[in-house]
C-alpha cells in the first residue's frame, strides 16, 4: 500500500507525476480502457440533468462490486472526493463533481442479475437502466412500478440515490417502498450486504432505508434487490380539460377523496399545454388552463373503466370542458405522449430551466399553483406547473436564461419563494428529484436544524473523512443568499 | 437544575432520599398520580407478551410529547435509563426494563388527533390503540392496513418501534410503508418532527424510516402521522385444508406465481389447526396437516370472489381435501376467529413459549417448515407453526416449561437452530416482532459485523450515553451461547 500524497503540493510536476501513478494504479484494478482522464473524454462526465457542469479529475468505470471497493480504497487512501453517477440524468446536480475528484461511472454495471419469478424480485447491478428492467419483468407477468419521467436513461442506482418516484407511484409508492436489499461499498472499501429477498424485516433500524435518497454521500450501491409486483391484467387512461386551473385541483381532490386510488393523477397547467402542443400537435386542447390525466389499472378492463369513467365524471361535474376515455391501448399511448413530450418541450422556450420538484400535502396543491402563479408575476419569469397532482409533488419550471445575469438574479429570488411557499403549506423541497447542490441551502429551513445535524452525523459515521459525494445534501458556508452562485456552473461552455 | 446524582454511592439512606427527590421532580412534570413506585404499582409495568420479566424503578406516564420531553431531560440528567412503552404486548421482550431505570408509559397518550380525509392521513399519539385507529378511518371510508394479531391492545407507537405487519401486510405492506410523519423525543429531551403530511419525500436521508424499526432505542416517538388508503369495497375469504404439509407450500408458491396478489395467505400446521379446535370447536379438519387462510379484497365483490375462487382451484389442484369460501361477512368472521385464535390457543398448551418470527424468502416457506419439523424432533420439544405463508414470514412456537431447566436448555439449543436455519436459507430474524432481547445475541450472524458496527455507531449519534432501551437490539458481552440465560426472567414468579 503506498503512502498517502500529499495534496498540499505545489509542484504541478509532482503533482502530474502522482495522478500518472493514480491512472496506473485505477487501470491496474478496473482496465485501462475504463480510467479517462483526458480533458475530451472528461467532458462526458461533466454534466447531469441540469445546467451545471464541472470537471472531475478523472473517471473511471468499474466493472464490479469488488472493483468498486478497490477503487474506494485508492481514493480513501489518497483522500480523493468520489462521485458515484449512473446515467447522470438527475435533475438536482446530485452527480456532479463540484470539488473535482473521481467520478465512479456506474453505467457499466448495467447487468439485470436475476429476475426471481418465485420470490417476485429481481437483482440488479447499479447501472441498470429502469425502463429495460420494467420491459424485462413485464415479459414474464411482472411489474417494478416506480417510473421517473427518465426512465429511458436512468439507472435504478440512481433511482435508489434520488429515491426517485413517477406517475405511477401515488397508487404504488416511490424507489424505497421496493428496496429490499443493498449491496454498499462503504468509504472504507468494505463491501455490506444490508437486506435480502424479503419484503417483511423488523430486524433492528432499517440500515439500508437510510441509504434509499442519500445521492451517494453515505455509500456506493453497487446492487439492488428489488420487490416486484403482479403486472396489473388492464389498464384505463383519460384526460380532462378545464377552462380554469382552480377547477381541476378541485377535481383532483374530489377524485382524491372519493374512494378511488388511481394509479395516475397528473396535471399540466395552460402554458404546459400549450407549449407541448407546439412541440408534438397532438390536439390538445389549447383554450385549457388545466389539463388532468388519469389512469386506473387493475384486475380487469370492466373495473379499471369503471374507476375512470367514475373520475371523468367527478372532472365534469367540476366543470371539464372536455373529457376524452382511450378507447385502446393506441390511444393510451397517444395521451401519455403528450406527458412524456412536457418536459423536452419546456426545455425548448427558454435556454435554461430549473425544474423544480416542490411536495405539497395533497389538499394544498390549490394554494401552491396559485403560489406559484403569485411568484411568477412577481419576479416577471414563466414558471408553467405540470406534475403529480394526486400525491401533491409538483413541478413548477422556471425558464430563464443563463447568460442574463439580471434573468439569474431572478431566479435566485424565485426558486425560494416556491421553496418556503411549500415549506409553509406542510411541504418539502423535494418528492422525487433529490436535493443533491441545488436545494441544499434549504435544508434547515426544510428540516429544521437539528434533523440537519442528526444527518450530518450519520454523515460522518459512513464517511468520516468526507469523500462520498462531498458537499451535496447539505449547507454550504455560503448559505441561502446567491444560492445559484454555489453551483459549478460553466455559463457559455461548449462541449468539444 | 440539579447536579446529577452519583450512581456510585452506597448510602441506602441517601439512594432513597434521591430517589423521593426524583419521584417529586417527575411528579412536578406528569403529575403526582401519573409517577409510580410502589412495588405493587411497578408491578404491572414488569412484563410484556413474552416470559420476561423485571421491575422498573419508577414508572412515569406522561400526558404530551412537552412532558416526554422534560421527563427525559430530568433522566438524562440523572443518568437513568429510559424504556419507552406502549401496551407492552411485544414479543421479543423491547419494552422489559431489564436494567431497572424508568418505565415511560406511552399509553396515557391514546389520542388519534386527526383523522385527515383530504389528506388521507391520520396524526395519532405514541399510545393510540391500533384497532381504534382502524376502526375509526374505515367509518370515513379510508383504511388503516397493518394489523398486528395484537391489534386490540398494541399501540401504534409500539407498531412504529417494532415496524410491526400483519396477515394483511402481504399486500399493503407494514407499518415503515405507512409513517409518513413522527415526532421524537430525543435523548437530549430535544423535539424533533420529521416528515409531515406527505407520501413522495426526497429531501435527504430518511432519517424519519430510521426510527422505524429501532424499538425505542434511537428516540421516543411521541407522535405519528400514517398514511391511509381507500377502504376496499369488498372482501372474500377462504380455507383450504391438506392432507400434507407440502402440499400447503406448493400451493403457496403457486399462487404467488400465479399474478394475484391475495391481501392475505396465511399458514398454520397441523398441530395448530388441533389446538384451536380444542380451544374453539370451530369445525376445523382435525385431520390436516394444513390449513391455508386465503383473502383477497378489492373494487366489487365480483373481482374479489374471482380471485378467491382461482386460489381455491389452485389448492385443490396440488391436493386440497377441502376448500371452503365463506358466503358472507357472518361465515368470513369465523374463518378469521380460527386463525386470530392460534397465539391464545397455544399458549394454553405448555406453561411457556417463545413465539418465533423468522422470516426467509417466500420461495424457501416449504424448506423453512422441513427445517423446523427437524429441529422439533432433533430437540424433543413441540414446535407448531403457523404464519403469514405469503411473505414468509412464519412463527414457529417453541412450547416448554420455564421451571424445567432440562427444557429451558432445549429451547437454548432449538431457537438458534431455527435462526440459523432461516439465515441460511436467505431470511433473517424476524418479520415483525422486532429484536428487543430475544434475538439480540444474533444480530451478527444475521447481518454481519459491519452492519451491526454501523447500527451501534448511529446509535451513538442519537444517545451518547445509552440511556434509551440499553442494551436491547445489540448482542451482550455474554454472547450468543445460553442466551435465554441473559433474559431477565423471573421465573416462578407471581403476580401480586
Amino acid at each position: 500500500m503506498k503512502e498517502k500524497i500529499d495534496s498540499s503540493t505545489h509542484s504541478p510536476a509532482l503533482a502530474l507525476h502522482r495522478a500518472r501513478e493514480l491512472r496506473t494504479e485505477l487501470a491496474a484494478i478496473v482496465g485501462d480502457e475504463w480510467v479517462q482522464d483526458a480533458p475530451s473524454e472528461i467532458i462526458a462526465y461533466s454534466y447531469d440533468g441540469t445546467f451545471q457542469q464541472k470537471r472531475p479529475d478523472l473517471a473511471v468505470s468499474p466493472g464490479s462490486t469488488e472493483e468498486v471497493a478497490e477503487v474506494v480504497k485508492v481514493a480513501a487512501r489518497e483522500g480523493r472526493a468520489i462521485v458515484a453517477r449512473g446515467a447522470s440524468s438527475g435533475l438536482a446536480g446530485g452527480t456532479i463533481a463540484e470539488r473535482g475528484g473521481i467520478i465512479l461511472n456506474l453505467a457499466r454495471m448495467d447487468r439485470i442479475l436475476e429476475i426471481d419469478t418465485d420470490n417476485a424480485c429481481a437483482v440488479v447491478e447499479a447501472g441498470a437502466i429502469t425502463l429495460q428492467l420494467q420491459e424485462a419483468v413485464e415479459k414474464v407477468g411482472l411489474f417494478y412500478p416506480p417510473d421517473p419521467a427518465s426512465s429511458r436513461q436512468s439507472t435504478l442506482g440512481g433511482n435508489v440515490a434520488c429515491n426517485s418516484g413517477g406517475p405511477r407511484c401515488l397508487k404504488y409508492g416511490v424507489t424505497r417502498d421496493y428496496v429490499t436489499g443493498l449491496t454498499v461499498v462503504l468509504a472504507s472499501g468494505e463491501i455490506v450486504r444490508l437486506g435480502g429477498k424479503l419484503t417483511k424485516n423488523s430486524t433492528g433500524p432499517q440500515l439500508l432505508q437510510l441509504f434509499v435518497g442519500s445521492e451517494g454521500t453515505l455509500g456506493i450501491v453497487t446492487q439492488a434487490i428489488l420487490k416486484l409486483v403482479p403486472l396489473p391484467r388492464a389498464r384505463v387512461t383519460a384526460t380532462a380539460a378545464f377552462p380554469e386551473l382552480a377547477q381541476a385541483s378541485r377535481a383532483v381532490a374530489r377524485i382524491m377523496a372519493s374512494g378511488i386510488l388511481p394509479c395516475t393523477l397528473e396535471l399540466m397547467d395552460g402554458t404546459t399545454i400549450n407549449v407541448v402542443e407546439d412541440f408534438l400537435q397532438a390536439g390538445l386542447p389549447r383554450a385549457a388552463q388545466a389539463l388532468l390525466l388519469l389512469e386506473q389499472d387493475g384486475a380487469d378492463e370492466a373495473s379499471a373503466r369503471r374507476d375512470v369513467e367514475a373520475m371523468a365524471a367527478i372532472c365534469r361535474e367540476l366543470g371539464a370542458s372536455e373529457t376524452r376515455v382511450a378507447a385502446d391501448a393506441a390511444e393510451r399511448e397517444t395521451l401519455w405522449a403528450a406527458r412524456r413530450a412536457v418536459s423536452p418541450a419546456l426545455g425548448r422556450l427558454r435556454p435554461n430551466k430549473l425544474g423544480e420538484d416542490i411536495v405539497v400535502p395533497k389538499s394544498q396543491v390549490p394554494a401552491m399553483i396559485g403560489e406559484i402563479a403569485q411568484i411568477a408575476e412577481r419576479h416577471g419569469l414563466p414558471i408553467p406547473v405540470f406534475g403529480h397532482a394526486g400525491d401533491g409533488n409538483l413541478h413548477p419550471n422556471i425558464l430563464f436564461d443563463l447568460r442574463d445575469p439580471e434573468e439569474v438574479h431572478k431566479v435566485e429570488l424565485a426558486a425560494p419563494d416556491i421553496f418556503r411557499a411549500a415549506i409553509r403549506l406542510g411541504g418539502t423541497l423535494s418528492g422525487e428529484h433529490g436535493i443533491g447542490t441545488l436545494k441544499r441551502e434549504f435544508m434547515e429551513e426544510a428540516q429544521g436544524a437539528t434533523a440537519v445535524r442528526l444527518s450530518r452525523a450519520i454523515k460522518k459515521v459512513f464517511d468520516p473523512e468526507g469523500l462520498l459525494n462531498p458537499g451535496k445534501l447539505y449547507p454550504t458556508e455560503n448559505g441561502v443568499e446567491g444560492f445559484l452562485a454555489n453551483l459549478p456552473v460553466l455559463a457559455g461552455f461548449t462541449p468539444g
